[in-house]
């Protein structure tokens, strides 16, 4: 398609006004393509060096507003509305109903468990005896490791360090609290710091991997489930029985056993989440305030519980155990996604468990919205309502 | 934080420029935040029934050229420009970097093997064997509930319907080629006209739900590594021994060993993909093209195979089983969007081949060079050199 | 320990007393053991050469009786005394209580509702277009490569291929019925044929390793989960309200709360079974029935489904989609095995139907009793009440 | 089939010989069958009272001799006959072949890591937030619950409290050591005491189940995976290239890449272990030597790890996570159960981990010769030259 690559490697850290336009000018010549749109922005790209390499402009994702959706967190108190970018029809009207309806029981309770971020390197051995003597030495020299960790960053702490025996091979997984950042760079410079302390200081000769895969940086694993990567997020929910016949048409005892056959279909499955579509609002309120787009698929994991109460009333909640979130850093600070995140005051330091609580009451509203929809048998239907185009 | 939400449910859908400035004045009203850039587009809101509600405006995501990646497939052939839309510094240089390495080893090889769209209703019965009866009485029907579920559709072709027996459950997961179109809502349309077909002929009384949660939507699942949902595409590539030494530093003996051990880890944690980082590329490639940017968490899930070979070099290749794509409908058509995706000579029908195969030659380019950074040590500092401000 | 290993490595297979004895006396010399115990036994020796080498003579391992027990099966159709052979405490006793609340309860449904034995072979290819071409041959040439495996068995019927390209290797799995064997062999025989038929007709050349684990012999898999490798069988009971309170001092509304809260658990420890024990009523009726003992890691694999219906019943239903059992060969013709498989009438051909609906009866007079005990405290006292000596 | 159930209940824990030889007399009434060799035996059963209820007789299973075995571990050392308890033929000669070429290239090397064993308690709250506090305060009364636990045994020892929250449930995992005896009835009396003290002291109201499935007590789970339940064992071996060519015809090239294709292999099947079948070593292991015999279920699960040198030696490991195994206690105790432990010289107190690193050590043993026999091509072919009558 492309004759001759032509934009010189050492620019691609030029934000300029006119190299951005010299490489869309670039890339019409090249394939014909005019960019009127992506080179059509309002932010200032050479606010961006930390954001992006080889600038041509931007995507403009619509954004929608759901809600207000009313929290009763610890952090987020009161009414919210609640940005979604999103380019999927009946996406915010969805999660708009869900919010209605939660509103109309009062609201979600939400509660941040813990955070923990990691970075997981492996230290590979002449042998298993050897590795495990290495983890007992690795234990008994934790509070050294945790300072040579922690003269890289001064937010960052060194919570503990988990470990795993596998053939000659040790694998760490240094686990830190981050304050309001995601945390992924600042855990990576320090347990980079600490290996490199431990190669100096460890009496035998060892050499390492920074990254073993265990982190599990970027994807979904069993092991996030388990040992949280982001925060652990719990929102909760009485719905009440007459609120959910008059706004969804469903009856809860209905309600009820479908949230069970979706479950065992979900754990036959070996699906990373039992319930209907936590995907959907993390992924639209992630890219509408800047968090790192990729770690939607760590962040969607999670359990759906319910219970049935004796007066037809029914508990839900959804419990993320790897959400990952930021509030300042990264991309939270590009001008539209700030203003998405200001929206719910949410934007800076001493914010972040702030965020987690909304996002995971939105997931909860998504969530009752399409269990109720699927339910009562107006999914497809709502989706042909608003003129979904996309098959 | 809002005191009375005031906004019109049925004004939802008006996605005139005066209703999405009073739906801004509102939000500034409640919150006090200015929307200057979120308000600040060239896109034409009316244009946009199928994509949103509640419409206010756009997230700003930057987008950056990576590439340009030989590709040497079946439907992509020849040298791309890849647009990713991120917020994470070093994404794009990144991939660009490994893309470098790719073209000196005379690019990759990618492979569409199949495609399947799902939609995966629950029957219930009174016990068991009604499920197990009920079971064959659709094997027998196949081929009326096939044509039940093409009346609502001239693309989808319903191929084959997977079972499970659960308790007094019916799964069924009915599988369609859906053309180049994601499909999901094709499929949920041609379901429910499927389930009502049976549920009017089968002898016995029977219900259903149209989702049993064995689609798996929105989640990933070991199911969808299993059978594919979206597509099933393969990149290979035979790496140079001298150009990566040349480029990465990187010897492959030493890449073949960090590998394994990679490998282990992702066995050990349960992780939905084995290699480096399989999301970064998709989501950033999935934003900038319109795709449902919920789709991330199923089409990240993937095995990265390895074979040092005898004369030095090193064989790699990425199978990603479901990966969801579209080249027309949804948010592709937004001018962004269709502009990034005609950069790539990827807009419109009969495109969709052609994106999977760069997609995956995009995340081979990707775990290329994260996995020779991991190893050369110049991982973080990497970050660091391009001022990455998030930690 | 032993100085010099002096039993020739050609007598192995000699089964006679006098051969056992020698082999016995020379343990004896080389580490001061003697085995009176091991060397007493009614059994013919040399009736075993297909079971054993080296034989030295037997474990005698102890025989409880559990039930009588109610099943109303399609197949097994009475009360069955179910022997379990096994060593630890309470076992027996608990699974009698269970099976007295099933009796009380009408007896156990039981549902086989499928079958399949697998090998599954790799074919190893160029490049991954190669290896999708190949699958699309293979699928192309079903009914011959089905001709070849069965002229290695009149028994085994090939039902299936399925099918998975991972990078250049093409995945296949065999899928068969096997009677009332459980087949391993069988299938390993015709797949053996089937893959030289297809090396031999196929028009490029191709290589081929008979297991590429995708089996999964002799282990538990999330894939024979999903699809049976052995029987698909479930059982199920309405557990009368007060027969529960009365036999085990468990409401209901108790044991729902305390399955829902079990299931959550087993979902994200990412368990094989969400039930409290199916592995233990397994092992014991297959030590006892000459089943491959190793194959309680496949067959222990299942989903406990549970309804707290409006009168106050429980329906409990377990599914255990694995179960991999044999009513002829194998062990199942040793004297102690065939009585203990003819005192549920299930010796011989025709049978395996009918054992398997036993089996998955057993297991959930087990799941009740334990569940049930682990509500009412008495778990623990069970333990201490039989003077259980293992700690 | 049985008309009337006649046996009283309270007669289930009589071990006289009358008592079993009544119930044989009921049984053979009852159904018709005749036990004469399940009635043959030479174990005492008035010494049984800790191991069976309503005993009847015994299995007689048959025991072959594998070995001798090489080992070199920090607690097993020489060469070891091994006992395995098998129906399956050709099961002991295979075991034996691995163990011949173990012995030539030196012995298998074996590392005991760690060893845990667990209970798991859910304790229910009114709400997320309840359940989060409630955790704090275990962590920090941590000390006193300890204490509270081991009053119940003077060799259990509560090292850590693992602890997971889940919508208003908080999951507790205490992780004992046990010494020498596999500890599951220890930790159940010890973690009941624990939890006692837990509902006496904590200053608000709370109710618990003894176990909330995440032990995960016989049944394999990938949390047993990454955190040992028994002991975590490694055995590693490097074997010799010309060792392999000679006893087995395998080319140790060829075996590395067999062996990456099975792991492909089980990575995608979501299986339990990745290498050939450890479940049939243990299963026969456990058996002869009176584990329990449901362990296997966790016990199998492992990782196999390889490595071609460049001399073109071939490194193998296995790792396995949870073996549970105990040398005193339970029915390592009984007749022939206690000869064949003492036959490797592993009977009674001091000796677990010596028996650990045995098994693992035949696992390997078990592992190479089964994947060197699929290699070849001759493993079909060696069921056939032993006459296993079994398909």
């Amino acid at each position: 398609m492309v004759k001759t690559p032509r934009i010189p490697r050492n620019t691609m850290n030029d934000h300029s006004l006119e190299w951005a336009q010299k490489r869309r000018e670039y890339l019409t010549e090249q394939t014909g393509t005019e960019l009127p749109h992506t080179g059509h922005f309002s932010i200032d790209p050479e606010a961006l060096p930390g954001n992006i390499e080889n600038f041509i402009g931007v995507v403009q994702m619509p954004v929608g507003i759901a809600g207000p959706l009313q929290v009763n967190g610890e952090y987020a108190n009161g009414l919210f509305h609640v940005p979604l970018a999103t380019t999927e029809g009946t996406l915010v009207a969805s999660y708009s109903r869900g919010m209605r309806v939660i509103n109309e029981c009062g609201g979600v309770n939400t509660t941040v468990v813990e955070q923990f971020m990691q970075r997981a390197p492996a230290f590979i051995f002449a042998n298993a005896r050897e590795a495990r003597e290495f983890g007992k030495w690795v234990e008994e020299h934790f509070f050294e490791i945790k300072a040579a960790a922690e003269t890289t960053t001064s937010i960052g702490k060194l919570e503990h360090i988990m470990q795993w025996s596998v053939s000659k091979t040790r694998y760490l997984r240094f686990n830190y609290t981050t304050g309001d950042a995601a945390g992924q760079n600042m855990v990576g410079k320090a347990t980079l710091a600490a290996c490199e302390w431990i190669v100096a200081n460890y009496p035998e000769h060892c050499e390492y991997l920074l990254s073993g895969n265990m982190d599990t940086d970027k994807k979904h694993s069993h092991l996030n489930m388990l040992h949280s990567r982001g925060k652990r997020v719990i929102a909760e929910i009485v719905l009440k029985k007459d609120v959910l016949k008059k706004i969804m048409k469903v009856d809860t005892k209905m309600l009820a056993r479908a949230t069970v056959l979706a479950n065992t279909g979900a754990l036959m499955a070996g699906a990373a989440y039992n319930g209907p579509h936590s995907a959907n609002g993390i992924a639209s309120l992630f890219i509408a305030t800047g968090q790192d787009e990729a770690n939607v698929v760590e962040s969607h994991a999670g359990l759906l519980s319910h219970e049935l109460l004796d007066n037809g009333d029914f508990y839900l909640s959804v419990t993320l155990p790897s959400l990952i979130v930021a509030t300042y850093g990264g991309g939270t600070g590009l001008p539209t996604q700030k203003e998405c995140l200001e929206l719910m005051g949410c934007y800076g330091t001493g914010k972040a468990n702030k965020f987690a609580e909304i996002v995971a009451a939105t997931v909860l509203a998504g969530d009752i919205s399409l269990a109720c929809a699927v339910i009562g048998g107006h999914w497809v239907s709502s989706h042909d309502k608003f003129g979904r185009n996309r098959d």
